[in-house]
């Protein structure tokens, strides 16, 4: 841990300061769709990536809004800390900030869905519903909502899969109007949820570049690098 | 929080030895109900209540086996730990077990419900699927099984409302056949899920007691002495 601690301190300080003057939001972490007071649908997103990134972006120079759901590491210091629990929640906080951005990363697991109604009293088992349905509909698209602002932040997704990396991250860039998609295989051991380390594919319009596995923190200073790269090129 | 501190090994020291030569069995925490590879449906509860319990238990001298869903707490040392995941892992963890132990304690918030298919590729979206429904079975019922045993422990089960308290809790504690059930109102302040304190209101088939607003520490001690006491009792 003492050398995890000092290769973090070292790295901080290596960060040139490519984002400074830029105000950067991102979103970390999962949702929680509540079923009812007890019960609710979320996934296996730590945040450990996108804190990292709030991370370093603010060592990079940039001013840094963390919008975050329920995860259990501590904020980096001097980052703007927004709490959401739900998607619905998430999009709020999100839309009413992005306008001033230059940057929106959208790192957070956002449920795709949410139940259709929530019940106030919690859900009782009776004798005769041995099967049970839940209906559940689309959640709002934040990163898409964030893409299609008349004066979009330079947007940067995420996009998690268990098969056909490429094609379903490129998907995701041309459909949403991304600027930048970075990907990851979660089926693979030591990437993506809840683990330290991380391994990610980034692609744009007309090019890409493959990070290796190394730990959030690295990978973060990585990123930061290759936004502030990218953003240059898109100005040009 | 050294006060905290000083405050549980006090109370642990004070434990009288009720629980000398018994196995006690217990389970704490969530379950997690997987969707697909990175979705999952869950609940509030921390452990910390069962976590506490197991704690006690030991300090009052019985031979404790912790089942636990997955939480963010470290469990107390002596107690041998057993972790699992979904509520079909914690039945099988449990009932394989259960048979040898003097007491089991249900303190563990079990999903009733578990997705009907479990789908091995993340869930996509697509185009034409706005709205989507999960079809859900119910899950074994480790306590009401344990229970059912020919050589069943003193079962001692918990009851989460979020209304009608003593209604619920006394229907539990007579369909399932427990020997006594801790029941407490999730939706007031202070009390149950993530929480640190916590009131309970103990029934058994012929009385009750009500323990208020405590430390979950505290009243971990309380419920010991109660349990040791109630089954005490029952062998008369």
């Amino acid at each position: 841990e003492l050398v995890d601690a000092c290769s973090e301190v070292f790295s901080k300080r290596e960060v040139a300061q490519v984002l400074a003057g830029k105000k950067l939001l991102i979103t970390a972490g999962p949702t929680r769709e509540e079923l009812d007071p007890v019960r609710y649908i979320t996934n296996h997103s730590s945040g450990k990536m996108g804190y990292a990134l709030a991370e370093m972006a603010m060592a990079a120079g940039a001013q840094v809004t963390l919008v975050s759901g329920p995860v259990n590491i501590s904020a980096p210091k001097g980052v703007e800390l927004v709490r959401v629990g739900s998607a619905l929640d998430m999009h709020q906080a999100v839309l009413s900030r992005a306008q001033s951005q230059d940057i929106f990363v959208a790192a957070a697991a956002v449920a795709d869905y949410r139940p259709a109604s929530r019940v106030d009293q919690k859900i009782k088992k009776t004798g005769d519903n041995d099967d049970m349905v839940i209906e559940l509909v689309r959640n709002p698209d934040i990163l898409a909502d964030v893409a299609a602002l008349a004066n979009k932040p330079f947007c940067v997704g995420f996009a998690a899969e268990t098969r056909d990396l490429e094609h379903y991250a490129r998907g995701k860039l041309k459909r949403k109007k991304l600027d930048m998609i970075c990907a990851n295989l979660v089926s693979i051991p030591g990437q993506g949820f809840n683990v330290d380390t991380n391994a990610l594919d980034v692609f744009w319009k007309d090019g890409g570049k493959s990070l290796s596995l190394a730990s959030k923190q690295q990978l973060a200073v990585l990123l930061v690098e290759l936004i502030a790269e990218r953003m240059a090129v898109a100005r040009q």
